[in-house]
């Protein structure tokens, strides 16, 4: 199970960036992907068939908006022991925060 | 005004990825910094040099949990036209999006 | 015509790094596949379904030698505008050092 | 030690990218920095000190170019428990490739 961070930035056009990063969610909502927006990027979960198949078709919209070059940033993490789905790592975190706070 | 994320990965190592997250994130609240957690990293607000400052505090944790090998990822989206604060690009998309499914 | 950069992290275990980049090599060498290997990753020439293809069959190979979490980062350049080889870049810039250098 | 890989995307402007990708080269030269250039970026070498302190004056290179958004991609591989150099990491797979290609 795998969480993909995608990020595309259009390079040296006058590409709207906000077009066609709503047009990819709007893709990912069609699709029923598991996803979260950042402000670097889009997050999606699910194995990495999944994912790659995804990116496939994600990957032509900001060429479709008329960007003529585009440099696309992808990170992926991927374990093959457990499950890992959006949001864990950030609850996981804020748990271990919030004992120690608690600590005298 | 810019943006960083910021992501830390121990290689080869059996260091507890969530401690170090853990200690960055409590690092940043003593630092009183605008920050938020997300699944692949930390995404920190701020101008340039305060960012690149606060980095090379933040970069020292792990290696001071044990880590002996530490690869880093930041990526910086870095504005001079206008300011760009945690959750602006979220809320313009999805202000789009809702937009979009009002229409009929 | 793009240019992908591949990196490929395994994450909390004893796995060498170095076993699984040269299996990447050899892989690429058996597809035909234009590419170079530099000190933080593996740049490989094509077209997007190309790149995308090749991807998905190197993907597996740090976890076929046992590593159960691996962190990779892809970086693409695309350009539907222009060719783009490896070594444009480099050469490009050679150049103009040169032409600065010879200037009284 | 360690090594830093360093891309920096002007956005959404009509910047020539090989001009300012150019003057971190010169600048870099004038430094006396141990670097390489890639397609994807540039390669330096040194301690995380030096490696920071030499970023935060590389990273202005564009905007003095009249850049008002860029994204800037770094890659941080730090090993505290051996020397890491340019061309350590490929001289090691091409040893290995080619031992492998003698074996009968």
């Amino acid at each position: 199970m795998a969480l993909m961070q995608l990020t595309m930035i259009p390079v040296g056009s006058s590409v709207s960036v906000g077009k066609y990063v709503t047009n990819i969610q709007r893709y990912l909502e069609q699709e029923n992907a598991t996803f979260q927006l950042n402000d670097m990027g889009t997050l999606i979960e699910g194995d990495i068939k999944y994912l790659l198949s995804l990116l496939g078709q994600i990957y032509e919209i900001p060429f479709k908006e008329g960007a003529l070059r585009v440099v696309t940033n992808i990170t992926i993490d991927d374990r093959r022991d457990k499950k890992i789905k959006i949001g864990d790592k950030v609850r996981s975190v804020t748990r271990k925060l919030k004992k120690d706070r608690i600590k005298p």
